[in-house]
């Protein structure tokens, strides 16, 4: 459970009620001593915390540049007009060490938005869709579905793409492609829907500029 | 294993062997005493049996008024022309009351299709997937991908939609989202290819009205 | 673990590791016995080892002709113009059977691609992608998602296919629907990218008649 997850999830008082200044808050508990309100005030002057994992065999051992990470970082620069920081890891394609790292970011460095890039072929070493089904408690199946058919519009080795998504406590893990082309054509078009993700776990307010692309968010009642 | 699935798969005589009276009866056995058609007559009159599973920790509460529930109800009214009978159910957002209903609608009320709404988005609270996930022996991942391609036509948001539908013996048990707009746009569509489901199930037989959606039946060998 | 993987896994000296002459090699150690070039000439020789397996009941009780399968092979000899080997098995719709003939032809027999056609539908004695996951290390969601999508275009019944596709190994396992019509609208689309899956795994080298469908192979660096 995140950090974040367990704090809203414990009994006695929290630090805002009130649903109304909050806007898109949601519930997330039923007894008393859990209000509806849950988002945190203090989290919201921080910003968003965006981890930037490369998942990569040869970029963890400095056999090649890592070409993806900084792409993503470049991208989200480019789209985000809301604070933010990241935190960067370039890790081997070790299940195990992928893991690790997707929950230490989760955990205890607090993301709410993990995005990985590499691994997620079908070459015997590629295994980042399993480690971070492996650490999600619940899975987001419309990310992978999307990806796959935007990316399905270029290449049609896109279907060989193995990515996923899901959530760790309250935050969001969403695997990338490992080529920056691919990540170009991919990326802008998740932040449609990333900043709604993260207002419905409690998250940080997120917003984009609109030359790149609109944050769209429901009216929920 | 579902009443009806453990009554078709005993050894010994059964209700109905006629398979060219029957139509569209499938395969269930391979044991000499385990005949291929199996659908039992006395179902066809009763009709189809459909759970209405609302899932909202605030509806069941009764801090606001269960739309989704009725809005579904009024959609099947318009679209089934033969008979069927409805069971409703408003629970809260709790794994363990979801699966506990959708067990006792499938095992004890003998349902044919139980369709929930609501808990299928990412926040903290929503977790009808799962349980309906935990609940099923076999998935059915086309109705998940074919909401969330029908959604994203209106708002890019839908790729949050972790909707998914799955069988548990001979029940269909199909997620939708929780807002009766989304409602509207899904479930006329869903009944395409629902009744070919129960048909494929030896279940009841099930009618729509071409003017809401046509019923398609594909010619079996 | 299948043999190929097995025999490249281990360490100490292998066939060939000559990078530039081998083409599309990838990387599956990372320790200094273990070079990242591993694709085997001899297999490149021998050409692709496909099983295609009929599941049925009543094909592999002979009470009708399996219609299925021959047409998998017929289709597979159109479109494939490099060397390749057929292994056939028509089984019943028992899942245990259907495992361990998967097992057999990826473990002991080294296929390269298993395709198995019939068993994805909702009927209660269809389990072939049970059977599939349960032998498969990882999954390849994007075949699935892609077949549903095309066969969509032709019936809206489509969405019933709980067809799926997985790694065991280095093996491909593609479930296709049970109908010769089917197989036809969806086998050749599938060969724009098999064959550069293969090759990602270290698999003999696949290529296509270019008037049937053209196999696309990405630049890697």
């Amino acid at each position: 459970m995140s950090r974040r997850l367990r704090e809203l999830s414990k009994p006695g008082p929290i630090a805002c009620v009130n649903k109304r200044a909050l806007g898109l808050n949601q519930a997330i508990g039923r007894d008393d001593e859990r209000p509806y309100a849950v988002r945190i005030p203090v989290r919201r002057m921080e910003g968003a915390r965006i981890g930037i994992v490369t998942v990569s065999d040869r970029a963890s051992e400095g056999i090649y540049e890592d070409l993806s990470g900084p792409e993503i970082h470049r991208i989200l620069e480019d789209i985000l007009i809301t604070k933010w920081t990241h935190i960067k890891r370039i890790i081997p394609d070790e299940r195990e060490v992928i893991e690790s790292t997707l929950i230490s970011l989760c955990d205890t460095e607090g993301c709410d938005l993990i995005v990985t890039t590499g691994g997620t072929g079908p070459s015997p070493r590629d295994v980042t869709p399993e480690a971070t089904e492996s650490v999600c408690d619940r899975m987001m199946p419309g990310y992978g579905e999307l990806m796959r058919a935007v990316s399905l519009r270029h290449v049609p080795t896109a279907v060989l793409s193995r990515q996923t998504a899901g959530l760790r406590g309250t935050c969001l893990i969403v695997n990338l492609p490992g080529s920056p082309k691919a990540i170009n054509e991919i990326l802008p078009h998740l932040f449609e829907s990333i900043p709604a993700c993260i207002d419905l776990m409690g998250g940080p307010f997120i917003d984009t500029d609109p030359e790149h692309v609109v944050a769209f968010r429901p009216n929920h009642r």
